[in-house]
C-alpha cells in the first residue's frame, strides 16, 4: 500500500508518500507545494495542479489530511479551511478514501507523546524512515500523517485478521 | 456579459446567472448545490462536481463569489472554508477571474444599505430579476452576489469610459 500524507496550507503544502508493505514501512518521496498566484482563486488552482501532479505522479493508494487546528483567528482558520478544501478534494477525486487525523493523533503515532514539537517530530519520522531526505519542516509533517494512517490502517488490518482467525 | 454568482456553504451552495448587456440586467438561471457523501472529502468532490456542471451549462464570463462571515466559531469557520475553497476553485479552473465581496457591500450593492435582512435581499433581487422564480435564500443571495458583481463590473466599465474619454 502507498500512502500519501498531507499537512495542509495555504502558503505551504506540505506532502509526503511513503510505501507500506508486510508491515515493513518505507519513504518513496515528499515536498513542499508553494501556490503561485495574484488572486486567493488563483492560488487555489495552482494548489490543486500542483498536488494533482503529485498524486499522478506517485500513485498512491490511500491518503490522509491533518485536521486543521482551529483557533481564535477567524480569518486564518477560513484561509486555512480553503487550503484544506483543495488538499481534500485532490485524492478523493482519484477515487481515494481520506483519512483525517487531528495534530495530536499523529504526535501521539509518530513519536508516542501528543504533545511533541516540530523537531521531535522531524527527528522521529527521520529514524522510522531511513535514509528520506526531507523537504522541510510541513513535509516532515505530511511524512508524519502518512506514517498515522499506516499505523491506523495497520492496526485495522491485523484487528480484521484477529476477528477472521477467531471466526475460522 | 454573463455572470456566476456564489453564495458557499457545505450543505447549500446557491448559485445564480445573470446576463448584463448594455446596462440591462436579466435573470439567466439559479439554483442550490446539495454536496452528497458521507465523508468530508466526497462530499467536496460532490460539490466540485456540481459546481462544474453548473459552468458547463451556463458558460458565465465572470464570476463572484460572497466572502464568508469569519465568527467565533471556529469548528464552523473551518466548514465553511472548505466548501468557500472549491466554490474560488471551480471557476477559476474555468479561466474565470473571481470576484469577492463581504455580505455587506452585496446588501448595500442590492437593497441601498448594508444591514438588510435575508426577505429583503429576496424581495430586492426579485425586483431587478423580475420573473426569475428563485429556488430559496441561498440562490437569492447567489444572484444578489452577481447582481453586486454586475453593479462593480458596470462603474469600473463607466469608469474606464470616463478616463478614456477625459485622456481623448
Amino acid at each position: 500500500m502507498r500512502i500519501l500524507g498531507i499537512d495542509p496550507g495555504l502558503r505551504n503544502l506540505g506532502w509526503g508518500v511513503i510505501e507500506s508493505q508486510d508491515g515493513r514501512l518505507s519513504h518513496i518521496a515528499n515536498g513542499v507545494c508553494h501556490p503561485a498566484g495574484e488572486s486567493l482563486a488563483a492560488r487555489l488552482v495552482s494548489l490543486h495542479e500542483q498536488l494533482t501532479a503529485v498524486l499522478d505522479r506517485f500513485a498512491p493508494t490511500a491518503a490522509a489530511v491533518e485536521q486543521t487546528f482551529v483557533n481564535r483567528d477567524g480569518a486564518g482558520t477560513l484561509k486555512l479551511g480553503q487550503a484544506r478544501g483543495v488538499a481534500l478534494l485532490v485524492p478523493a477525486q482519484a477515487g481515494l478514501e481520506v483519512g483525517e487525523y487531528a495534530p495530536n493523533a499523529v504526535k501521539k503515532a509518530v513519536v508516542g507523546v501528543g504533545h511533541a514539537d516540530k523537531r521531535q517530530i522531524g527527528h522521529m519520522v527521520r529514524l522510522q524512515l531511513p535514509g528520506a531526505e526531507i523537504a522541510g519542516a510541513d513535509a516532515a509533517d505530511a511524512l508524519a500523517v502518512a506514517l498515522c494512517h499506516a499505523h491506523h490502517l495497520g492496526g485495522a488490518g491485523r484487528l480484521a485478521a484477529a476477528v477472521a482467525k477467531a471466526r475460522a
